[in-house]
C-alpha cells in the first residue's frame, strides 16, 4: 500500500523526473530512463520488465551473501520493533553496536583499539583522514598531515575520499584532489612494469617511487599511505609479488601510517575474511564497509589500532570532547544487519567458499579468456577479477576510449543476463560475484561475458579496429 | 540468538572495550562507561537498567514520528525481503527511490528539479560542496567556489561538511575549515545584537556583514551560502524578523546561490512541513535527512533546483559520466522507509500538529522559565526550544565554561528520566521532542528540566556563582 506511486506516470517516468543518478551519462539517462530492479534471490536479480541477471557484480561488490537472505530480515525487524533507533554521542550507546566493534576487534588481523562507525566506505574514509590529523596534533606533528593514495585507487566521493580516489572521472570538474592529498604509481604489473621487469623488481621500483616522493615532499609532511589490498573499482588490480612488502618497509622507515581500504576485499572477497590477511599487510587504520553488512542495510567502520586509539583517548584529557561523528554512528538497525550478516559468513565459512569457488572462477577465465583476440589479460583473486580488452595484445596500446569497448560489451551482457561492469580506466570487465555464487553460475557468468566479448569484437573487427 | 554477546564480557564492557564513540568525552567514558539504551515506545526509551527517560530530543534531531512506529518495520521488512539492495549508478534504479524522491519534488517549496540520494547530513552536504564547484565550473566560472556558512552553524562532519560547520569543537585539533569555506555572523538577537536595536536592524546588520564579506572576498568568488532556517545544533537559533529577506537581497545581488540546509527543520519540526516555508526562504538547493525516515533507517538528499540540474545535465553531455555517487545511493530499504515514514508524517499532519504542540510548548517553557534567576532566553518556534542559562540576566555574560552548566543540568535530567542535550556553545538545553509528543508529555519535560535546573542553579549558588 505504501510504496505506490502517486500519479498515473510509470515508475521509469516518476524516476527519470525526480531521481538525480550516481556516476550515470545523465544526459543519455534522460532519453534512455532508468533499468528498475524489484527483486533479487541468491545470485539472481530481476527487472521491472521480468528479465532475470545473474549478478556478477554482486550489487556493486558488496551483496556477499547474496541477495535474499530472510536472516538479515529478521534481525533488521526485531531491531526495528525494539528499537529503531538511538545514537552513541555523548557515551551513549546500544547492543547491537557493542556486538559487531567487539566482533570486529576480534576478527580483524593487528592490535585494533576501537571501531568507530559510519554508514559508508566515503565517510569512513573520511573519518579516517580526519583521524590521521587529529593523531598528529596529539603528537605535537602538525605539520605531518599529507597522505598518500594511488592513482586508480577508489576510496569514495567525499570532498576528502573523492580526492583519494586516484580517478579523473572523480576529479574532473570537481576541483579535486584537494591540498594534502598526492597519488603514487599504479602497481599495474601489465601496464606500468618496465619490459623485462619480473613482478618482484616491479614492486621494488613502485617502493622506490614511493619513497622518493615522501623524501621530495619531506618525510616530516607525510602522515599516511592508503591502498585497498587488491584495487577494486580502479580495476581489480591485484598487487605484484612482494608489493605490499616494499611498500610497508618504506612507510616504516618515514613513520607513515598505513590505512587497509578493506571496503571491498573485506569479509571474504579474497578467499581469507580480510584482504590484508592474503598480501601479510599490517595497517594502522582499516576501512570497512559493503560486506559487513552485505549492502542489505548502510554500515561503515573506521577500525585504528589500540596504539593510535591510546594517543586519542589520552588527548581527549586535554582536549575535551572528540568533535566529529554522524547522527547514525553505530545506528543499532545497521549493526543488527551486521550481526546477522556476520553470522551467515561465519556459520557458511564463506571466506573458504570464496577461496574454492574463486579458484574455479579465475581458472576458468583464464582458461576462458586468455590467448584469444583482444585480451588483454585476465587477472582476480578469489571471488574478483577482470577481464581487459585492447586492439592488439601484441601491441600493448588502449582502445581510442570513445569507443567505449568494455560499455558496450557491459550493455551487451545485461542483453545476455549478466551484470558485470565496466571499469572506469582502460577497457576491463569486472567479476564480484555474491560469495555464495555456485560454479554453475560462475560457468553461466563466463559463457555470457564469452559471447557479449565474442559480439562486440565482431562489431569492432567489423568497423576495421584491432589487429589485422 | 543472532544478537548476543559472544564472551562472558557484560555488554557496557565490550562497549568500552571496542566502540569508538563520537562527540564524547573519550578518556571519561573509560571510567564511566556507556547508557545503553534497548527500546523505545512513543517518546519514552528505556535503558538495559530499566530506567525510563522522555526522550525530549527525538534522538538527535531526528525521531520525529516517534519509536516503536510498526509500519516502518513493515515496510522495511518487505523490501528486505524482496530487494535488500540494489544501486542506481549507471541508469539502474528501484521503485522505492522514484517514489521518495518524486513525493520530495512535490513536497518541497520553489522549483526543484533532481534529487541526489545519501545517507546523512554530512554527506549530503558534501555532495552540495561538490555539486556548487561542478555548477559553476560547467558555467564557466572557474574562480566562482567559496561557500559561505554561518558561525554556530551545523552542517555535519566529513571534511568539507565540518568545515561548513561553524563550531570551535569540530573545527580545534582537526585543522578545519579547509580552503574556500568561510563563515560569517551568527543571527543570535540575544547576544549579537548591539543594545537598543530591534530585530529587524539586526537583521540588517547581519545582511550588511555578509555583503561586506562578499565583497572583500570578491563576489566572483563566492559561489554558494549555507544555512538553516532555524540553527539546530549550534544553539537553536530563530532568525530575527527579517533576516532572510534581507540575507537574500545580498545573495540575488551578487548571484550567490542559497543552500537551505533542512537536515533538522524538514518534516514538520517548525509546524510546516519545510523551515523554508516558515521563513520565506527560495532556495537553490535543499538538504535533507533525519525527519526523511524519522532515523529508522538512514537516508539523506540533496536536492538541486530545476534550472541548475538542466546545466549539470546538459554539461554531461560533454563531461561525460556525473562522477559522483555513494553506493547506497538510493538505497531501497531506505528509501522504502522514507515512504512509510512520509505517510505517516502527512496522513496525521504532523506539520500541523507541531504547529499547534509546538505553540503550548513554547508558552509553557517561556512561562515556567523567563524571568527566573539565571535565565538568559527562552526562544524556539514549533517543536524546536532552547533555554539559555546566564550566571545574571542584568549582566549579559556567561558562565565560565570549566563550570560546565548546561553539561551538569543535562546529566541531573537524565536523573530525573529526561533526555534534553547541553549545546556546545554556551550554556543551552535544548527541546526538539518526537512531532507526536503530547501536551502532558510536554508538562513532565518542562517540569523535569525545571527541577533539574533548579537543583544545579542551587549547587552554584552555593558555591557562589551567579547573581548575589
Amino acid at each position: 500500500m505504501s510504496v505506490q506511486p502517486t500519479h498515473n506516470l510509470s515508475v521509469e517516468e516518476l524516476d527519470k523526473q525526480s531521481v538525480f543518478h550516481p556516476f550515470t551519462a545523465l544526459a543519455q539517462h534522460m532519453e534512455t530512463g532508468p533499468r528498475i530492479m524489484v527483486s533479487g534471490e541468491g545470485v539472481t536479480l530481476k527487472d521491472r520488465q521480468g528479465r532475470e541477471y545473474i549478478d556478477a557484480l554482486a550489487g556493486l561488490w558488496c551483496v556477499n551473501i547474496g541477495y535474499g537472505r530472510t536472516e538479515i530480515a529478521e534481525a533488521v525487524d526485531r531491531q526495528i520493533r525494539q528499537l529503531p533507533y538511538y545514537h552513541s554521542f555523548a557515551s551513549m550507546g546500544t547492543e547491537p553496536a557493542a556486538y559487531v566493534a567487539d566482533r570486529l576487534k576480534r576478527m580483524l588481523p593487528g592490535d585494533m583499539g576501537r571501531v568507530f562507525f559510519g554508514l559508508s566506505g566515503s565517510d569512513a574514509n573520511d573519518t579516517q583522514v580526519k583521524l590521521v590529523w587529529y593523531y598528529n596534533n596529539l603528537r605535537g606533528r602538525p605539520n605531518k598531515k599529507k597522505i598518500i593514495a594511488r592513482k586508480r585507487g577508489y576510496h569514495g566521493v567525499t570532498v576528502a575520499a573523492g580526492s583519494l580516489t586516484g580517478l579523473p572521472v572523480l576529479h574532473n570538474a570537481f576541483d579535486l584532489p584537494v591540498d594534502r592529498i598526492l597519488h603514487t604509481a599504479t602497481p599495474h604489473y601489465y601496464w606500468n612494469a618496465e619490459p623485462g621487469m619480473s613482478e618482484e623488481e616491479f614492486s621494488r621500483s613502485c617502493a622506490e617511487e614511493l619513497d622518493a616522493l615522501i623524501e621530495r615532499e619531506g618525510p616530516d609532511t607525510v602522515a599516511a599511505f592508503i591502498a585497498e589490498p587488491v584495487m577494486g573499482a580502479g580495476g581489480v588490480i591485484v598487487p605484484p609479488k612482494g608489493y605490499f612488502e616494499e611498500v610497508q618497509k618504506v612507510l616504516r622507515k618515514h613513520d607513515v601510517l598505513l590505512i587497509a581500504d578493506e571496503v571491498i576485499c573485506g569479509f571474504g572477497r579474497l578467499g581469507r575474511m580480510f584482504g590484508s590477511q592474503v598480501f601479510d599487510i599490517e595497517p594502522d587504520m582499516v576501512t570497512i564497509a559493503k560486506g559487513i553488512t552485505s549492502g542489505y542495510v548502510p554500515l561503515s567502520a573506521s577500525v585504528v589500532s589500540e596504539p593510535m586509539w591510546q594517543v586519542i583517548m589520552e588527548g581527549s584529557k586535554e582536549l575535551g570532547v572528540f568533535g566529529h561523528g554522524y547522527t547514525y554512528t553505530a545506528h543499532p538497525v545497521s549493526c543488527a544487519a551486521a550481526v546477522a550478516n556476520l553470522d551467515i559468513i561465519e556459520a557458511e565459512k564463506l571466506d573458504q567458499r570464496a577461496a574454492e569457488t574463486g579458484r574455479y572462477m579465475q581458472e576458468l577465465l583464464r582458461e576462458t579468456f586468455e590467448g584469444e583476440p583482444m585480451i588483454a589479460e585476465v587477472r582476480g583473486v578469489g571471488l574478483i577479477a577482470a577481464v581487459e580488452l585492447v586492439p592488439d595484445p601484441a601491441v600493448k596500446k588502449p582502445f581510442d576510449p570513445s569507443l567505449k569497448v568494455a560499455g558496450r560489451i557491459a550493455a551487451k551482457a545485461l542483453d545476455h543476463g549478466l551484470i558485470t561492469r565496466a571499469l572506469p580506466n582502460g577497457d576491463s570487465l569486472a567479476f564480484s560475484p555474491p560469495l555464495v555464487i555456485s560454479r554453475d553460475e560462475i560457468a553461466q557468468c563466463v559463457e555470457r561475458l564469452a559471447r557479449s566479448i565474442a559480439e562486440i569484437r565482431d562489431e569492432l573487427t567489423r568497423d576495421g579496429v584491432g589487429q589485422a
